[in-house]
């Protein structure tokens, strides 16, 4: 029958998600899906995102992208933030939370979805393959793709993560930048500075501040990573010869510094007066601490989500590389490839070449990847040449917005919602 | 005598110093004081500059940038901090300490400078005003010319302040981004996010986060202002009912905000488990004051030097405003003029036109421009039409610096000490 034949040859739609943490990059890897999908329309239909991330998926709640204009699609390549909303939902093992692995194939058989596109970290890459496992199954094979994204860049296999570069730049731009007032300042002033950056588990946005420095003199005199175990004595030995020989002291730490115990130092703390928890971080009470010992006057700085959503200072490189896997993933989808992402593969580091691999889920799922012991300086508190040549190309070239009236002019979605085609709610 | 003649006609040299709080732009008045100088060689011999600012005069450390090319002074105009040091150091009044100015007056003497730049805020105004009246004292006449520069705009009679602009730009993108960040996360994680600014007594950095939005939908969804009591119960009423309608609320504070007796909220706290203050500033008390009262999930962030460094995203007014009261503090000295600064006058706002004008010192000095109350609404939670038609035209422009392996070129001195004329060492 004619009918069922133009049935089974009409292409499937594509649901794309963020998941996770977004990132000042994000939104280009959804601009080369939704670019790259538009240019295959034999076999891919519309390209439908969750609201909300996989939250969309499991309450039926799609935003229909070829609502929106061309130039709007291109417009997300430089705009930060998650712009169809993103999750932090982990779905369950499959033995315990059947039900939502279901209820996803439920939708996306009621959607015609063929294709999943899940941009987000481990967890995501966890979740992008039970999925494929779970329509296998159910007798509703799915492509299901994973796109990497991360500010903390902890995803084995990949040489890079898609977000971390753009953080990275931003911090050791943001170091350079502060070391300069506090160096001009420091006879009478200001003697140790302390910038807190990202990074729970892995080191590596801490690690790129050191780029922000050349010699020994040079700012940040001090990173502690989250790598090496906090030792009190020692590092409040160093911040003193430092201020004795510089006359100041910047030190970049990481949330996720940790004492020999293994507990967060933000932790380690303290309560205030009506027994709350301290509620100041890792920054503040390394800071606190220098002047408790030695009585120097300090400054902080937490940049917390100014760092992950700094477009306005994002890496060129980092730019094109969530562009590209974006891109590479709707390719590997139309190739016929399936439970696999795209990575990022360095070819060598000076000149800095790169070009797109392709591994599967389960190689990226559930791993951390923290910064080598040869990174860092013997002494703990600084990057070695090695950690230099991986990171300096990182963050290579500016990409700037676009301004209007002094402001950067970012995206907006109409965010127009697919109509439902399924009767019952989801409860979660 | 013709040897007499000679060093009659022989142009004094001049001194420059910064002071106080540096800037993203302070250099780049530098760059316009050394430049115009070095184009007025019959009137103005060498530029000396403080090395840390006024102690560099009263230690006879002066830097002399002669020494220095054509193209690392031009680059100060791109280069944040204070390349030749800045000083948090108030003279004394001349009759508690007559002591500091005679030898400022010494060394001039020795160096035979007869021009004083003075590069600062209201209390740098005050100094040089004295300085002026003592050198007439003494018999030794100088051209004493103030340059305004302060991140909080505080001063009067100038329209606005010579590295407010860039402090006011970068919050306002800053604040734009985050609010992106925090809205595509809020269903499952963040509800509150707090952005904490300088401003210890006035409010314009935070008035200019109010820029980042323009309905009552965008983000900043309150601005807390160190002219506006803290109200607790009317700022929770405000944080919840926000949260409920827009699923998220976005808060800016000034570090200065106050209590209804004028306590600094910072410092109404609380104390650690070892007596020690209570370490946030005024953004973490608020944000976790919200959680306490409605349980929300918070995230705060603190720009602390951030914000007046960030040459990276400094407004291209600010640098060219910069510039021009350097030029112009040199131009007005050349013409004979004393004991008066240039300063900022508003043509019109829309198109905005600006051009400089001269106040004397005296209008300046130890006086404070507070955010009038007509610039924030009724409600005290944001600003008002007539406040963003000052502020907008101010972040107008990018001013990019040059790059460098992804990072900011900045200049810097070699700073070649003049050689000592005096025997004694003075001791402050």
């Amino acid at each position: 029958m004619a009918a069922t034949k133009i049935g089974r040859s009409r292409p499937k739609n594509a649901f794309y998600a963020q998941s996770g943490g977004v990132t000042a990059v994000i939104n280009a890897s959804a601009c080369g899906v939704i670019e790259t999908a538009r240019k295959h329309k034999r076999t891919i239909g519309k390209v439908f995102a969750g609201r909300d991330g996989i939250l969309g998926a499991l309450h039926e709640d799609l935003i229909d992208t070829s609502k929106e204009s061309a130039a709007a699609i291109r417009a997300l390549r430089h705009t930060p933030g998650g712009a169809f909303g993103s999750a932090r939902y982990k779905l369950a093992g499959i033995d315990r939370n059947r039900a939502e692995y279901t209820r996803l194939i439920e939708v996306f058989k009621a959607h015609d979805i063929g294709y999943f596109f899940y941009n987000g970290g481990n967890d995501s890459m966890d979740t992008a393959q039970k999925v494929s496992d779970i329509g296998r199954l159910l007798g509703y094979p799915l492509t299901c793709i994973g796109i990497p994204k991360t500010v903390d860049n902890d995803l084995p296999i990949t040489d890079c993560c898609p977000g971390f570069a753009s953080a990275a730049k931003y911090v050791a731009v943001s170091t350079r930048e502060a070391a300069l007032d506090v160096a001009s300042m420091a006879r009478t002033s200001t003697k140790v500075f302390v910038l807190e950056v990202m990074g729970r588990h892995a080191g590596w946005i801490a690690a790129a501040a050191g780029l922000a420095g050349r010699t020994a003199a040079d700012a940040p005199h001090l990173i502690l990573f989250p790598e090496i175990a906090f030792d009190r004595d020692k590092f409040l030995a160093r911040v003193k010869e430092t201020v004795e020989r510089r006359g100041y002291c910047v030190i970049v730490v990481s949330e996720g510094v940790r004492d020999a115990d293994g507990k967060f130092l933000a932790e380690t703390g303290t309560r205030d007066a009506f027994g709350h928890a301290q509620l100041g971080g890792a920054g503040p009470l390394v800071a606190a601490m220098t002047r408790s010992a030695f009585g120097y006057k300090f400054h902080w700085a937490v940049a917390d989500y100014l760092q992950r959503s700094a477009r306005h200072i994002a890496s060129a490189v980092d730019v094109q590389q969530a562009y590209a896997v974006g891109k590479a993933a709707v390719e590997l989808a139309v190739a016929g490839r399936n439970a696999v992402l795209p990575i990022i593969v360095r070819k060598s580091s000076s000149p800095y070449r790169w070009t797109i691999g392709e591994a599967p889920l389960t190689a990226i799922a559930n791993q951390e990847k923290k910064v080598p012991r040869h990174f860092i300086s013997t002494d703990g508190f600084g990057i070695t040449a090695a950690c230099r040549r991986y990171l300096a190309p990182l963050i290579g070239g500016e990409d700037y917005p676009p301004y209007r009236d002094g402001l950067p002019a970012y995206a907006q979605m109409k965010g127009v919602a697919v109509r439902k085609r399924l009767n019952q709610a989801f409860v979660l």
